[in-house]
């Protein structure tokens, strides 16, 4: 908190959440929320359903930060206890309260039953608390000023958390700079690896600050994220600037301005150009389609494809030749391309995609290495192609393929304008 | 700690850790690893790259628990601090050590290059405590006695980490409770529903200890961990007699034991009927070839798959009639069933799976609503289908529809043994 800047701690309840596979996630919807408004998550702590515990850790995370918020635990159930932690740690005592106890009451009319004598329990506050009402659920939050420092305490049902934190948290915390934000814009970047970006891109960081530049790369897809913290509209100018000099260096690579997924960038690009896509696909099994339908709408664009994981597959679903498949072998450019045509034909689309390689972990040879992809785009102006040799475990050379395919199709389609 | 039980907190170091996007799944890994040794993970927390958090942090954690793993931060850049926090922490100076920096002088001349400068940070010590070597990486790990606790800090890639924890600390963790262990066994159960399946084994949960079940739900999945903590062979013994009263109660629900999908489970069963399988889908668009492919070797059994996201694909390339489009819609049981028979047929596959619905957002009508799927199974027996409304998203809608799908074939290839 000494230079000026309010930080915030993320407090996670739940012994599920210590388990050997549940991660905390909200903690990340947080983040993204408070960043917004300049405030900056510290730190992050997952406990058990323990008040001892919990009521340690919220004390010393208020002793630390101008935030916490905690959330889970709020339930009706024993193994609920985030209420009596923060009693304990404010060293309070909890209060019935018929207000909040009508709360619970009328959901339950609402939903046609009876309120279980359990849910009383919720309807306990700590004293000098403000309880959130719950409009997604029964169970209610609550907000509690100590000291310096702010205490909000959410279920840890993300649709639940995320309303309270919209409409109950996020207004105070907007208060605190007041007209000061976080503006953050996201390239997307296909067909490129971190080193080579970094690299290009190495002498804007002293320019706009290293810390206003993060990259997230994810085997061939690359997200930059260029932020800038300040009063709003000079912060989006700066931001605007910022973008300006990275698509200067970073020219095609560029695939989209805060886009989720090469998928919804080829299909909104699709989209405009009254085009239609299919795809025939090996290594990737089925990936690249379910990608692209994974995106709402797809089907205005995507009319559908053909995973051929078998030799026979290829030749009487896409007809590839025979002869390719005996001359080159099914990973092979020449395969990849029947593919890429078959699938243009037999579904009658404007494009295709076609990938065959070898996704490990058995199958490689020294002359066709595990690892090694071909893939094709067939489109109305011709037939494009490359390889390469990923490396990884089978899902990693499987999503290489999956995003070096999309992105050949979007460089297509970029340097091909209508 | 008061109960005899040893406990262990995770400590995550790295401000990417504190971002929008990044969790820290180090944690799982040493979870899953010190629950084999009985040793309880009670808290974990994650903070940024800053001497004073950490080291407040370690101070705090050692205070509490027998053990504290920390992850990160080891590299030799200016933002890798654990070293000195650890100092800190301990009240000591680090120390630069001979024996370390010839380890990763060694390893760049293994690597043919000459060590950078920088790296003379990473061999500064603790005093009086225990270096670890880093087989896969350069940055050295310690351990460290703190009283009655044992600190532990490992480098932050997994692939690293993971050598240290098994190869350093284990063996460690294991003299703290001899020949006890913890015994886990996860019964994968498909087509139910999380309150059904409670409802069922509600029962055994007094007879052995509602802290030895574990459910996690996914969709139409379902994971049971069993789990006992003894001697080993009598844990053993216990987690058997756990297996076959959940069985008894569970019967056909349980679609496999230790397995990691139910695409595994149907194409090892398909794999010893040696018969083979294609599939056709819509709403899923690819998603059930994706997870079939998946698994390594899924090619023995897998011919391919037809994704017909438009009615002409459905005809042409799976030969559903147009009278059953146009009759039916595309949304309909008789339309699933032409595709698994279409999919069969095409593909010269012994099985076929179809999978039909209204994935949304958009698309729903009074009478066919998101969320509707229609699902068939079509076989050298017979053809069975399936319908349901899942609520949710279209991820969701998805991935329900998904494993509806494999499980449906699953359950006919459980019910007719060859």
């Amino acid at each position: 908190m000494s230079d000026g800047r309010k930080t915030a701690a993320c407090l996670a309840v739940g012994s599920e959440l210590l388990g050997e596979r549940r991660l905390d996630s909200n903690s990340l919807t947080i983040t993204r929320a408070l960043a917004r408004h300049g405030v900056v998550v510290e730190e992050k702590r997952v406990v058990g359903d323990s008040v001892g515990l919990m009521a340690a850790a919220i004390r010393e995370l208020l002793g630390r930060h101008d935030l916490v918020v905690v959330t889970g635990g709020l339930g009706p159930t024993a193994d609920d206890v985030t209420r009596e932690a923060v009693a304990l740690a404010l060293d309070r005592e909890l209060e019935p309260s018929a207000e909040v106890e009508g709360w619970i009451r009328d959901r339950y009319a609402r939903l046609g039953r009876r309120m279980p004598e359990i849910c009383t329990g919720m309807a306990r506050v700590v004293p000098g608390s403000r309880p959130l009402h719950n409009d997604r659920g029964s169970a209610p939050g609550l907000m509690v000023e100590v000291g310096e420092s702010l205490l909000a305490v959410f279920p840890g049902v993300p649709w639940e958390m995320e309303e309270m934190l919209e409409r109950d948290l996020l207004p105070v915390v907007a208060r605190w700079n007041p007209g000061v934000a976080r503006i953050s814009r996201t390239l997307l970047l296909g067909g490129v690896v971190e080193s080579d970006t970094e690299e290009k891109i190495r002498h804007l960081y002293e320019q706009f600050g290293r810390e206003n530049v993060t990259i997230l790369a994810h085997y061939g897809v690359l997200r930059l994220v260029l932020s800038f913290e300040g009063e709003s509209s000079a912060a989006t100018r700066r931001v605007d600037t910022m973008e300006a000099a990275f698509r200067e260096v970073l020219g095609d690579d560029v695939a989209g301005v805060d886009v989720d997924s090469l998928a919804e960038v080829v299909l909104e690009k699709l989209r405009g150009r009254q085009e239609t896509l299919a795809t025939a696909e090996s290594c990737t099994g089925g990936l690249v389609s379910a990608h692209l339908t994974d995106v709402p709408g797809a089907s205005d664009v995507f009319l559908g494809g053909v995973v051929s994981y078998s030799n026979e597959a290829k030749e009487t679903m896409l007809g590839v030749a025979p002869e390719l498949l005996l001359e080159h072998g099914a990973v092979s450019e020449e395969v990849a391309r029947a593919m890429a045509e078959g699938a243009r034909e037999r579904l009658g689309a404007d494009w295709g995609i076609g990938v065959t390689g070898v996704a490990g972990p058995s199958g490689g040879t020294e002359e066709k290495p595990v690892g090694l992809v071909h893939w094709a785009v067939a489109g109305p102006g011709g037939l494009w192609t490359k390889q390469r040799v990923f490396l990884g475990d089978r899902a990693i050379i499987r999503e290489w393929s999956l995003n070096a395919a999309l992105d050949l199709l979007r460089r297509r389609l970029t340097a091909d304008p209508l």
